[in-house]
């Protein structure tokens, strides 16, 4: 188990002393993870939202590909907005804290709206995945506008 | 369109300058998501990495949901290792691109062993998960040994 274990060590760090329950060990951890889940999910998005907008050509299987990656990265931020991790290297609002009620429902639109952008991007439609990421962006920037610091 | 295309920019900040081609429009774009990438399969096998070592209790469902992001983000980091992209904020070695083959190659092992993984996680067998894991954890260090700097 010795070599088991420091191999996982090395590849993944991981720290030990967390309790079971504790996704991330430090806030600082917690921060890196969801900007990291937020930058692929807005990579992939945007891929989707250069077709939509006519800006690069239209292609079915790569529009389809880039909205299942963000479709699946879009589920993944919101339990790294742990307790403690206002403060550092983040635009993150006290108010996703104050007001997490609101916080939820504005990411629980953004998800459900990128759930469309994905089953659109599936149809090969290019009329309905333009509707689904123009609503999907306006998810976007609501929350970035309530949440998110300049 | 004008709406749409403020909205996508917004939420995505797409650079509408880039060819069609080009998947990433700046070097540092292209650091920032292969480093989100990896940091987001890290957590995530280390979560499962931390059930074969027996740190956390296994959870079989935990196991396979954590497994499959793993399994999802191994395949994402690569085209992002563009050309140009060996200075900036990042830890990797020019060797990925004077000894590409090499580099692929390892790259390659590790997302096969990461779908064994995934595949061990849905079995649900904790023996099957441990021996994935270790194999995995295996080719995280050695691609680490050959092509990322201290």
């Amino acid at each position: 188990m010795k070599t088991l274990a420091s191999l996982v060590l090395a590849a993944a760090a991981i720290t030990l002393s967390a309790p079971a329950s504790a996704q991330f060990a430090k806030p600082e951890d917690a921060i890196k993870y969801r900007k990291s889940a937020l930058t692929i999910m807005a990579t992939h998005f945007g891929r989707v939202g250069a077709m939509a907008n006519g800006r690069v050509p239209f292609d079915a299987k790569v529009a389809a590909d880039n909205a299942a990656i963000a479709e699946t990265m879009s589920k993944l931020p919101w339990t790294a907005f742990v307790p403690g991790s206002d403060a550092g290297d983040t635009k993150a609002k006290s108010e996703i804290w104050s007001d997490n009620a609101k916080f939820k429902e504005a990411a629980e639109k953004m998800q459900g709206e990128m759930v469309k952008v994905a089953a659109a991007a599936r149809t090969g439609n290019i009329d309905a995945i333009k509707s689904a990421v123009g609503a999907t962006g306006g998810t976007c920037k609501a929350c970035h506008d309530a949440f998110r610091k300049e």
